[in-house]
């Protein structure tokens, strides 16, 4: 395994932990804790499912007045379909954090993730809360602990680190991100925490999250289903000494960019840990008319059964491309389109291109690698986008159908 | 294997055949013909994927005047995305019928399913079509044989029948279909050919054939893809001799309703062949705000890899089925929400239902079954609707990836 990057730590005045309260049958870590030393400006994203988790509807609503804390995930249990007694369990959960630390329990964000349905064993959080705040620290352990705790079906942690300057101010943004089926055998949702040194103001902050969201984790797919308990946060607690983030311009630009470039690094871990996964591929949209059209291909995309398993079998299929630009609901004229795989044209404007044994071998070779590049241009306007997608396996299959009850 | 239902020829006045002109590598039959010996009105519902087959652009056109009198079709290559020639080569199948027959070739509808990309081999086609027509024929031979020809990676051909009294007069109304993955390996499409003697005019017969086409297979999925060459056609002769129905009314009604049941027959022979699939389920959503929103869920809830990939495993994991319904668009209150699995109560408005070892013997015992129920109560309204779906297997994974090229 290579290294894991430093994460929700590496900004100044954050500190972490994760352990294990027992809610997963397997015994491995399912408690994970991230606070901040001061107040921090937070923003929030969560899923668009209208079935949603308990912790998304209470986060939600702790998040309304700009200011978060701490984040608490465990993993294990969602805490999804449970009624009022699952939103008086994820409210006990921020308690728990809140009297530890000596703030309030709308400062902190409740997560979870893992089998829909069962209630959550919130007395195991509870009684081990004490324990993680004890053990809450800065530093790679830290980092790793929290990105190891908010795990389910994921094969590996997932987390990544960027500094941008702000002015005279070098300022870090850090994240952790679980995720590997939208659902998993039973297990819930992409997770997604991201802390930051900045000085960035609560409007400003949810409006470059929502832009580093919708250009990251907004577009990609492993299985085209959504989560009840999608949720990406960040906390911004102004350490780093930069002058404020209060509106847009240059340094709002570099902040969002910096947080967007970090959501795409997190995005391809996330595809690339994708159940039963073994190629990522990317989607290059161009030409479109709007880039809610260009949207609208990538998804059709990276979703389509038949691109996904011409990607696993390394099948230059581009007829399947096609197909899933025709029906993606854009406006798309074929006598238009240019497509290519892995830089190789294989369509143009006037039809297909002629596939000569050379022009072939050049396909197979660039479908044979780990990550395969599908372009697609509608030749209609001057909007595009980047989506993400991995194969669809037997593998898939199995860890989504033989997960005996 | 069972007997094939009589079809295309059981309604009077239709003659057909099936032969083998040589575009499968396979040397399967590949040509299907069907001859109205008298003039029809006729209607045709069309794939709404914006890059369409040659085909389907000819095909429309010649319907345009609500007439037809023959349906030509091959097997093995799609003639899709084959530009200004492939529309010279979908012409000149016509042609070749036409002038055989001695009637224009705007009164026949070419079809082509197989392979998107390839030039369709056309002088094969039409240095076969005399052959083909002198062997038109009625009864269950000529009916099989077509059934036959139009298949692509379909394991089973696909054939119904219906009688239906008008007044004093008793119709018939036959068809086939062919169909497995939206598009197979490098395959394409759905194809519906329906004759029936009933007298009928053209715009009546067009309501009804949409009536009948978005009650079964436009609620129907095998893999989410939507194909370049689907299309649904039917040739109405008069030969049965009832009242001309030219406009709404019972007449109308009755016949409309055996079309439908016609289709929802097909529709369930086509999806029960769906690539890889050992199951079938039937989505009943019922409480819906509307019909839109019942259809929103249906096709969510059977497009799901998660539902889909839970019925091959015989897992009955209901909080995918909830997670479906919320990601679907439609108006979904999750504390009004109703599920039921194979009949049995798992989840109700007040929460999920108390899963005891009897409950969950019986869950899976109707999981287990070769066709599953999963009923979507959304508590909000009166409309409902019924979608079929197959469940995703490896097998599927295997045919889509590892056709090499």
């Amino acid at each position: 395994m290579t290294r894991l990057p430093r994460s929700v730590t590496a900004p100044r005045g954050f500190r972490a932990a994760g352990g294990t309260c027992g809610i997963k049958p397997s015994g491995k870590p399912d408690l994970a804790l991230i606070v901040a030393d001061g107040p921090c400006d937070a923003a929030g994203v969560f899923t668009r499912n209208k079935v949603k988790g308990a912790p998304v509807i209470i986060g939600r609503r702790h998040l309304k007045n700009g200011s978060a804390r701490a984040v608490l995930c465990n993993s294990g249990i969602a805490n999804v379909a449970t009624g009022q007694r699952g939103l008086r369990d994820a409210i006990a959960m921020c308690k728990a954090v809140a009297d530890e630390l000596g703030f309030e329990a709308g400062e902190v964000l409740p997560n979870s993730t893992g089998v829909i349905g069962p209630r959550l064993p919130v007395e195991r959080i509870t009684g081990y809360t004490p324990q993680l705040v004890r053990s809450l620290a800065r530093g790679a352990a830290a980092d790793a602990a929290v990105a190891q705790a908010i795990l389910t079906t994921d094969l590996v942690p997932k987390a990544a680190k960027r500094t941008v300057q702000l002015g005279q101010t070098r300022v870090t943004i850090g994240g952790v991100a679980k995720g590997s089926g939208m659902i998993a055998p039973n297990m819930a949702t992409m997770l997604v925490f991201i802390t930051t040194d900045a000085a960035i103001a609560a409007e400003p902050l949810q409006q470059a999250l929502k832009t580093a969201v919708d250009q990251s984790f907004n577009r990609m797919s492993i299985d085209s289903d959504t989560s009840t308990s999608d949720s990406v946060c960040v906390l911004a607690n102004g350490e780093a000494g930069n002058r404020k983030i209060t509106r847009s311009g240059r340094q709002f630009d570099a902040f969002a960019d910096a947080l967007t470039d970090l959501g795409k690094d997190l995005a391809y871990q996330i595809v690339q840990d994708g159940e039963g996964a073994e190629k990522v591929f990317r989607v290059r949209v161009t030409g479109a008319r709007s880039v809610r059209d260009a949207d609208k291909v990538g998804r059709a995309v990276v979703d389509s059964p038949l691109v996904k398993t011409a990607v696993h079998g390394g099948d230059p299929n581009w007829g399947r491309i096609l197909m899933a630009t025709g029906k993606s609901g854009a406006s798309v004229k074929p006598e238009r389109v240019t497509l290519s795989v892995g830089g190789v044209r294989v369509f143009e404007p006037g039809g297909p291109i002629e596939i000569t044994p050379a022009v072939q071998n050049r396909l197979e070779r660039a479908m044979a690698g780990r990550e395969v590049v599908l372009a697609i241009d509608l030749g209609l306007g001057e909007a595009g986008c980047e989506w993400l997608g991995c194969d669809l396996s037997r593998q898939y299959v199995a860890i989504n159908a033989d997960y005996t009850t």
